[in-house]
């Protein structure tokens, strides 16, 4: 039987207990390690990152580009980084950007702001849970007030209400300035919650409260983040002629347009909560690179794409990411190689969340050409074989 | 405006180019950069894993254990590398850990193995979509010929077929050895289209055909991978007593499953592809440590949790993940740090991918216990102000 | 070749008329018939309800009951009518009613209450959209005068914004009266939307619209009318005394909950609206007998099931409904069996329409716990061999 | 307190039972009736169609057509029955079928058939249940047997296997000739099940058995139906040239296409299981009418519309029903009215199921073009101004 990690020190991040732990797994399992070791941050610059830091995870990094983006707040030429270990992922996307660069860039807009944390309450019956819908309605003002004591950036917008059977599931939404929000979101909701629970229960009792009833819905696609927005809802959007799209990708629009209603109807067919082709992989890539929560590509990969014929035979193609969650400050963002990344792009700290996202909607939008156009062409798996590591 | 990243060497990987890139981005962009430039492996071992390789992202890595675990593939105990940059993520799982091992470890079982890839053919109308359906069983076995020709490990397994208007989609089922497999999927599948449309335009004319229709559903959630597996299907299942439980996480078991109850109220409302807690997070640092393809956190992240009270007060507790995608060869398995991870695990290289994928499940089985005792025990808030960076 | 029904005289309702269209059949087609002919009501009390009056329709009609209820609206006894053709169907809602009445009644209460129309508007781009989404919330006053001044009854609650790519999806939610609503909802929304295309030009263009863009969603079932409502939102509740249960229905209440968690599981997987049995059952049957759009079973048959064990052994069992279509005025409540129907419920006419529902509801309710009860104990095939038509 | 609906008598179908019933009414509630009395068949032949048989609800009935049918069933014109009491509803179809019509008509195409029944086992685990699931496969053919036994028509074509957590969920999908076959499944399964307890169990316990886990899905909308069919999956299809989309419902072929795309972003955000707009209207009317399980609406609303512009202005226009349940014989389908409805059609009785199926296709098809161009034209207000029943 193998020794137990010690759990005191989880949280202590002097070079020294790295080598200790780094020494305990050899000792445990016998595996001599060289490259985990090899980092160039201050181990304590992890703090809040990472319990029982022991090394390092080095992940390829790569840059695309210059994307042109025609955003609100992104405006002009990037060079996005990309950690990967997918070949042909970054030559890819490249070669969308490329085709972008001749359009004239992407247009991108935030359409939709919003963070949640979903409490639900349990009463004795359906009417109560009732009443005390009434009642949170009733109370806004001050439970607002309430949530929004405990953060410095955190604004709560609304609460949607949602009744079923004798529960009342809430979902708090809060715009979250330039950090992601899971976190100030759930300090700020569980106060409210608190001060709800005592003042309410001199009116009538709660039986059960959790401070998240799975309507968040965190780290989980779902319909209703696409309806509602979870993070940042982002519409890519391009008018791409003819003549480019055949001088770049080798297709017409007409035949990628054609493919489109094709995959629409698989789509549905299949319940998928994205009827493009991959945006998991520029989220990804960029997550990894740019020190965002990486679990949240569950949420941020649902898209919806909307492709039309325009003019004879221009085609105008978008996609809407409706729950992306990015950050420019706190997480991940302040780390080593992350900060660079983010440097690179001009969005590392403050004022700046907007930006970025319209940045990884844009890159999204060009590795939908790209990978879309490979699949028509019918040179999808000719790229694979000659980037990709061979697997067969 | 910038210029552009020469495209011809985009696969090319000595020290000199990619110092060469560095300086290209420090020139276009004005960031002067420290942390990616640090790398320790040979840059030419990346090739198929990425290109323009221009350095490395450092992701802080963990490792959290021991995990005990009764798999049919993996046995015994595992300390468990997670990258990360999220703070209490490793802490919450390490927790989870300890319960489990008093337990006496979680009984993880592959029930399900499968990579698609799902062409999509075209024709006038329903008829010739029905007629060509029929042609494909009938000769099932030359397609499947046709398709293993291009592969050494790939076997075609089954083709699912779904009508639809005037299409046929077919989902080819391949089994994929240690590798993920959407490579040699793709390359056996595209193989057999091409022998199919050969043969069947001998018969009947086919209008079109792409090699996807979005019902494989590459990196995307949907409910069809849900029902028919991508990747390996695994459950991971364990009996709780009330005292381990409250020892451990503070709660106990019957205010535990009854939290489960709302929850799914809450998910089924939502129409989330997942009624737990995380599973992202435990799949997404693994993955990230150990060079899987992290975009599949789209996938792989669905589940299905299961429990019940037994016996008075114990707790039965299962997650099934109906699309678990990964890999002990091939992608960034082979990769600097990614190896050696996945070396302290013993799980690389080929035989060893239903051990990796049991290892997973059980991790994440870990960490919903963890989250879900926190919310339900009220801790929630209170750790992640103790361990994670304040981000309000 | 057959010759075509006479367009201009659709909606004619003397006898004559109706004769001649009998005789046009039997020369049409040959076939001679008999009972069709055989109604009571006047042809022209049908004017508004059917085009093309030739006959009648004679469904078997039965009645349910006593129900006990105890909801808002309706408390008491109510003997429930049934317009069906599937033998036991009666037999099992009738015997839930039994085990209810014993129990001291259903609970119920209608919680929410919408009638929608949902129109689209096109723009050139999404920030365009977004403007325009911007000016719908300015406007919303003289948008629900607008839309309101079209109807007696008709109430605009609020405006739902659901934009995607260059569309501005709009959810109009009304409450109508003691009507289903839709018919009032169409007219006042179009009267809306001529008013926004009037005034919203002469600052930008609309590009596109629709009184549709199928986000409404009539007829149909979706999860946005589980999350937003569409009619009413109704909770039927009760519990259950595992004496009770056996005696009326031979299962045991831990039998019977535990077979709820295998049905969860199975409806999370197949991915249906309702987790329930057989609701579409009940409301098809109540439906017929009074009037009721038919056709509203895809909405309404949508179901939310919640049961717990409380107190040792005794069954909370819930089931909500949350997009129930009635109505007590308008459509065909005003027909002849139909409105004797309504009547036998004392619910025909203006302020009945929430009695109804909850009647409708509770009726739900019983059958859910008969023909649960039946799959559990094992007794269900016999029943169908006993009551049913043999249909094998 | 209101008296008990006699138990003991519930299926005796005397008229002198059916006038006690009538009395008993009148005194339980002082409602005196006079049209529900008023039917014109035998009570006795509502023997096994319902229970405690009171009276009759009249649904006023039309005729729609003729409606030109490209079926490989049905071929050639049909007047189609329906029964409602939406007005509009039977002039609408009426409409599109003139449309269709002067188009050549509808080309019908059956393309699966098969009902379901789907029982649940439980095990101590996910490997016992995964060891059963093997057994299962490996005892096909007695298992065909043994379900084959108990019916004369019902074909067991194979069994989908569904394994979740500790419980294997099997689909099993019948033929059933010319019923719907929820029956003859049911009853098949249930031997079948015998079988396999009694059998397995000498090998490995089995600690839970339903007949269904809820994945038939009966009754209800759900994916699963949508790709694996319950009832015939059926696809109409028509091909329509601007000048007749023109000329007959007053909107050009283009603007008609393009509505159907905003609508499938709407329907997509929405969550439906319908792409389409009402196929609901025509299955309720025409169930009613043929004495159709009318609860089936749940399921037979389900649509997936696909169009296409072809040769410049033509509109490839096709709808695909994946979950229509009919039947020819059995049910409702030999009373009174409804057996001449059937006959009017030539669908009553044995050979002629996949017949009507294509008809009620072909008549949802006529009233997508109808009410999709009402929307379109911006006429439909008004055409439901002018024949409905004024609601507002």
């Amino acid at each position: 039987m193998r020794n137990k990690i010690p759990r005191d020190n989880l949280n202590d991040y002097t070079p020294e207990i790295v080598k200790t732990r780094q020494a305990f797994l050899l000792e445990q399992t016998g595996v001599v390690v060289e490259h985990i070791k090899h980092f160039s941050f201050e181990p304590a610059t992890t703090s809040g990152n990472i319990e029982n830091l022991t090394g390092v995870a080095q992940v390829p990094l790569g840059f695309a580009g210059p994307l042109l983006v025609n955003g609100e707040h992104a405006k002009g030429e990037f060079f996005v980084p990309m950690a990967t270990t997918e070949g042909t992922l970054l030559a890819s996307y490249n070669r969308g950007m490329r085709l972008i660069h001749d359009l004239g860039g992407v247009t991108v807009t935030v359409i939709d702001d919003a963070m949640q944390r979903a409490p639900v309450f349990g009463f004795t019956g359906a009417r109560q849970a009732n009443h005390f819908s009434q009642w949170i309605k009733d109370n806004f003002a001050a439970i607002k007030a309430c949530a929004e004591a405990t953060t410095a950036h955190g604004k709560l917008r609304d609460i949607e209400h949602y009744a079923v059977s004798r529960f009342l599931h809430l979902r708090f939404n809060f715009t979250a300035g330039d950090a992601a929000g899971q976190n100030l979101t759930g300090k700020a909701t569980w106060a409210a919650c608190k001060w709800i629970q005592a003042e309410y229960t001199k009116i009538a009792p709660i039986k059960e409260f959790s401070l998240s009833g799975n309507m968040d819905t965190d780290k989980k696609a779902s319909l209703l983040n696409t309806l509602h927005t979870r993070g940042k809802k982002v519409v890519a959007e391009v008018l791409i002629t003819n003549r480019s799209l055949q001088r770049h990708l080798h297709v017409n629009t007409k035949e990628f347009f054609q493919s489109r209603l094709r995959a629409n109807l698989g789509t549905s067919m299949a319940g998928s909560v994205n009827n493009g082709s991959h945006s998991a992989n520029a989220i990804a890539a960029i997550f990894i690179a740019t020190g965002q929560d990486v679990a949240n590509i569950a949420e941020s990969h649902t898209a919806l794409v909307y492709s039309e014929i325009v003019d004879t035979d221009d085609l105008y193609y978008s996609i809407t990411l409706p729950s992306l969650i990015v950050a420019t400050t706190g997480g991940g963002t302040g780390l080593s190689t992350q900060k660079e990344c983010l440097q690179i792009l001009d969005c590392y700290g403050t004022g700046k969340v907007k930006k970025f996202a319209e940045i990884v909607a844009a890159t999204v939008l060009c590795g939908e050409l790209s990978l879309g156009a490979a699949v028509v062409g019918g040179y999808w798996v000719d790229s694979h074989e000659k980037l990709g590591r061979n697997r067969s």
